[in-house]
């Protein structure tokens, strides 16, 4: 691809440099070799520039250069610019429509003839697979479940009765789809009497699930992650939350029951959201931190529980030396005591 | 179902309302719809009991109501009540006797001729399968474990070898139970040596294991979760610990080697337990508290390390407040100083 | 086996006891029958010992015992001279070269004759299997992975395309090894956009991976876990982490992307390590903390975020009583402000 394709398919301009470069690949700082165009967004990483063998770097419109012999490409977003050209490298690859022959599909299930069905994947009866769905081996959908057209499922998912999954989802290795929910009431002699759960999951259009996920249905009605949000690995998503349109869930998060992740929200990793509450649109938990209320839209939480991130930020601070200060107020009082006696 | 059968099976009592109205199913309040009868058991959500469309409701025995236009049933604790009618309404499906034939069962595994067991389930040697048990598909079973009746297995969960599932279990979903525990000695070299794993896991009856936990076999002798002792998705069970009766862990708990959850005991979400240490019937660990040392029976442990709830809650207050503490702490200390000087 | 030759096996000496004495296994101090070896290196346990059916106990050279009664091999390292035990007693079981009829193998796959692959495995092609190899029933093997001799796969573990096994590793069940890396940008309508993820994962030789784990590939260029490094259960390895050698990781422990755990670190349970930096050689963070910075080597570290473990175990003490800390200034406050009224 020559760099002016490459500017014109990323929306940025060529700044330095021959328009007519060939470009082969795109690669981080660190790794990328002649040919590759790679990017800075993060100034942290500005003295990497000098060592790095790209031929061509994706900078941020402001950003300075010390470089005369590599070619620049400048966008209002260098790390998006970056993404659209790895994504024009590194196309996701077509499916070739087929059904193993050792997969195993309940005769009541509806496949299209154009979807990707690898060796010793289990379909239930009553389910739907649409066009361009690629199922890699061993994954199992249990019975009435559906998946959208271009969704992609990695090997070792189960996804469980009933369960939606909407197009151009993707999800990875070894994760839960529906999942009974952890529900119990204590009988007379205090025994956990197990509640029935008979809800759903549901996953709209450009869902993306890690690996090792676990999602629970809800007891009766819908668990639901909506579109385009993102879950990492190892994340839990009980029963009967809802996760809103563009929300980020970082790895080994835990959301309790009926909680409401909003709009654009960032949970970073192993955060913990208690159950019933909302996490309000474009709110931040920062890592380790759990919240057990609503938080408000917009917020940036820290600390368990979560509160302000600056004021936790001054907290940890002065925690560092919590011993010293405990000493000191043992000091004080003995002080006053003394002036108070004189 | 008449509200009088479903009162009489609830163990509740008609307080408003026609004996012979039809109940048709169970939800929660934001959920029901005309003909079924759902409940309140958290004051928190008294306000929804205006616009709910359930046709009944359960309510604790001392619960007020502003509606007339809906059946009561009163009960002594209406969350149980309203787990007994879902039970009702969403019976346990019958299991369909039945050996898949793309199953694959060692020869000299021994199957009850009353259980179900999906396409490509692997069966070990030696293993014991009893009457009424459920493997759903792509189950893995090692050699020598025994399941015993009417237990349910959730496809993609490994049970290795030598473990026992006893009655009435259910394990979800990519579940592990028996991996090796984590277990190394630093030889001359500073190198790790693997120490041999090769106890077992016992699950007793009624256990209820989430989707993708980890419960690993104990180096020699067992790890053992008792009878009614429910586990929820993502949870570590580390080698050789004991899980009481009736303990409940939530989601993303960590136990680590040899330590003991007494009878009763409540773990939240993203709770740590370090080793070889005992918790005491019916303590409870708040979310994401921590603890390394013994807990007392009945104690109620926040924090990390954890101690005293209440303490906890008066300490997290102040500790929003320690940025201006630590200020406070110096400005006294220069006043104390001028006083002093005087 | 005999004592004497046990005790040349272990590298330990008799120091009581009749070095024909027959030797049939090894267990823990509670555990231990007739004719086992047990050990002490915990001085906590010291009660123990005149409790257990052992017949012999291997003890540091410089720990005390009351007991005539037992053999005792004295080794400079107790801990590690019954773990040489075990492992003469339960020796890795050799494989059965065989490939089962029911596993998929794709023609373009080269595996070794002398591997053991079970039931409904599944191997893309140009994938390479080494001597001695076990895959054990349920794995999927992407294509163009390599498995390195004597390695061994639990059922449910998914290996994504072209990842790399060393030899003598061991991977537990369903861990995932090369899932997509959590990597998007955020494009001009605030949606996310995936950045590509074509990087993998190489596990270097005698690498351990607990069950339920997740790696991720590198977006471009390699995760990579070095030789002799151990991972838990439950483990989150960002893309681009690079694990050094010989290092320890707990469970439920999670790493974000591009950072690096220095040699022999230890990470306890339910750490958190973000993103983009170094924990230097030999260091260690305790259970549950967490790090956004570099760590020094040979530091010890704690809390959210981690500081010095000494200093936060001053710090954590004095927080149990921070509510009356915070009582005790105000109070001194006031007196403060009578004396300068004075």
């Amino acid at each position: 691809m020559k760099l002016f394709e490459l500017a014109e398919a990323t929306f940025s301009t060529i700044d330095q440099g021959d328009g007519g470069l060939n470009i082969i690949g795109a690669a981080g700082l660190d790794i990328a070799g002649p040919g590759d165009i790679t990017f800075l967004a993060n100034p942290k990483y500005t003295p990497q520039i000098k060592d790095t063998k790209a031929s061509a770097i994706f900078l941020n419109d402001d950003a300075g250069l010390e470089r005369i012999d590599i070619a620049v490409l400048r966008a209002k977003d260098a790390y998006l610019a970056y993404t659209r050209a790895l994504r024009l490298f590194y196309p996701r690859r077509d499916i070739v429509s087929s059904v193993h022959p050792a997969a195993i599909i309940d005769p009541a299930a509806t496949i299209s003839p154009n979807c990707e069905i690898g060796a010793n994947v289990v379909v239930g009866k009553d389910c739907r697979i649409a066009d361009g769905v690629k199922l890699f081996p061993n994954v199992t959908v249990y019975d009435g479940v559906s998946i959208g057209r271009n969704s992609i499922i990695h090997s070792g998912v189960s996804i469980r009765e009933n369960c939606e999954v909407g197009e151009n989802c993707i999800v990875h290795n070894n994760s839960t789809i529906g999942s009974d929910g952890f529900g119990y009431a204590k009988d007379e002699d205090k025994h956990w009497l197990k509640i029935p759960q008979v809800g759903r999951v549901v996953l709209e259009v450009y869902v993306e699930i890690g690996s090792n996920t676990a999602i629970d249905c809800a007891s009766v009605g819908e668990t639901r992650i909506k579109r385009g949000a993102k879950i990492d690995n190892l994340v839990q998503i009980g029963h009967s939350c809802t996760v809103e349109e563009d929300a980020l869930i970082c790895s080994q998060t835990g959301l309790a029951g009926s909680s409401v992740i909003g709009k654009r929200v960032i949970l970073a990793g192993q955060v913990g959201i208690a159950g019933h509450l909302r996490v309000g649109d474009d709110a931040v938990l920062t890592a380790k931190s759990a919240t057990s209320h609503d938080v408000e839209p917009g917020k940036i939480i820290s600390g368990i529980p979560g509160f302000d991130n600056k004021d936790w930020l001054r907290a940890t601070a002065a925690y560092r030396k919590l011993g010293a200060m405990a000493q000191k107020l043992r000091e004080l009082s003995s002080r006053i005591s003394k002036l108070e006696g004189e």
